[in-house]
């Protein structure tokens, strides 16, 4: 195939994969209590419901999906531990756009969840939510394995907690006053976008039961690719036009805050983009074909355009 | 042992037991990063300590350790169970105070923690204290069996999730607007406070491998004590003075919130706790002596001053 056809292929897979993730979420939300609940408060959970039924592109969970393909996991055993990621980055989105955060108003062309509603009730959206993905990943109907069930559910907290998404938040609100040096960049983006990408990687591995070397690897792809994903946001940031977006660019700049293209510049960007895919290849040769859609998904990333 | 003596022991046991919790939770929140974390940046992890190193009465733990103790669970195979619920415990606090919700700029004399830090601060730090409490509970450290470990976590997660906790807070604020009737007052309370401390007791439960009946014996054990505990509050809130509490009372009442106390009348909520107090005794009968802490416990909260 070529280039382009490639492309359109793997974005067929994301956009069928991101419509089976839709159809479990909606379920997940839906207004049917569960074992141990007595009622599902409408006004929160219609909240948690605009911040994640939102036909988002489903990145983390055709991840999830993916690497676990890669062990001959089908996507009905994958799919919950997707979904349950999803939730947990829909809830810091949802955080992240409070007033006292990032005081975003829209998100995807759509009122943002404090917006729509009020703050109060986007705050316990988003504790929900948190909440949720806990829920699920232990929840018996995720994995008949309760060690399966608990590692994934141990990975996910340490992923997104302070030492992971919540700690890079921390830092960039810390970065607002004072810029870091590239090691400093390097951290605060490994933690803040990097942590739940390489989550939805290792998820894969979990859930497949691969080796040791195995997940070891599927570990470092899961950081190539958080890397390849913040490096290709910070050009788009650059070079992309408002339209091409939806949403404002030039936005990390004009706020002053360090990026690797920032200290860098674009052509130097670019090249580490390169080298990542090229290293993402390296690391999935064991898998041979198997591979395909982790190898052309990397190269994706790296060369995204919106 | 006359029943001043029996509160003098029980109180000095509340204590003991604080202190132990104590000394634990300042080692989770300890600066020390754990396996899969570069950092724990520091004003966030101040805050959180802010939120919960404050010298609580840790009642919920207290629960924890005690219903552990009844199955012959000792105190060091449960206290990582005891700081996770009140990590999860402290969490609501911080978010609960915040402007948008209660907005209270004082919780035991001190400033609360987005008064002391800022907004954004305190949200991160309340997410933060969420997922930490989760993964506390998956954490091998805190049991060798998977099995318990999960079902530890879900049951947590459920419990404080929107049929849970969460959604008992919505259902509050929603009262602020309606106020409900004794049936909603009933479940509001239930998910709001109870949902905490049934699970208190039922995880010291699982954490011995009880029987399913003995099992059912503590969550209803816990119902008991969740809803003592609402009632005797409640009680407090229309008896006791400002000086007593150490808080504004009269402020439900104020803020035209139900209560049943509000419904019935404080003879009537007299009775009804005394009520609970002889179910609580009943329920105990079939473990002996050994209930004897758990006995005075709930006749402690049924009857407390403050």
């Amino acid at each position: 195939m070529s280039d382009v056809a490639e492309d359109e292929h793997l974005l067929d897979l994301m956009r069928t994969a991101a419509g089976t993730v839709e159809v479990q979420l909606e379920r997940l939300l839906s207004a049917d209590t569960q074992e141990g609940e007595k009622v599902r408060p409408k006004r929160v959970l219609n909240a948690m419901r605009h911040g994640v039924l939102n036909g988002g592109k489903r990145f983390r969970p055709f991840l999830v999906l993916q690497s676990a393909d890669l062990f001959g996991v089908p996507q009905t055993d994958a799919i919950r531990v997707a979904c349950a990621l999803e939730c947990l980055h829909c809830y810091s989105l949802i955080h992240d756009d409070l007033p006292a955060m990032d005081n975003d108003d829209l998100r995807r062309g759509v009122p943002t969840v404090h917006k729509a509603y009020d703050e109060a009730t986007a705050i316990l959206a988003g504790d929900a939510l948190l909440t949720l993905a806990f829920d699920i990943l232990s929840d018996p109907k995720t994995n008949d394995d309760a060690e399966i069930r608990v590692q994934l559910t141990s990975l996910l907290a340490r992923a997104s907690g302070l030492g992971g998404m919540i700690g890079g938040q921390a830092l960039d609100i810390e970065a607002e006053s004072r810029t870091p040096d590239e090691a400093g960049i390097r951290l605060l983006q490994s933690m803040k976008t990097g942590a739940l990408i390489r989550y939805a990687c290792e998820a894969g591995a979990v859930l497949g039961q691969a080796s040791l070397d195995q997940r070891q690897m599927l570990v470092r792809y899961g950081e190539i690719i958080g890397l390849a994903f913040q490096l290709s946001d910070d050009l788009l940031d650059v070079v992309a036009t408002s339209e091409q977006m939806g949403k404002a660019t030039g936005k990390d700049a004009g706020a002053g805050k360090g990026t690797l293209v920032g200290l860098h510049g674009v052509e130097k960007v670019r090249a580490m983009l390169a080298a990542l895919v090229a290293e993402s290849d390296a690391i999935l040769i064991p898998f041979g074909e198997r591979a395909d859609i982790l190898r052309r998904t990397a190269r994706f990333v790296a060369e995204r355009r919106s």
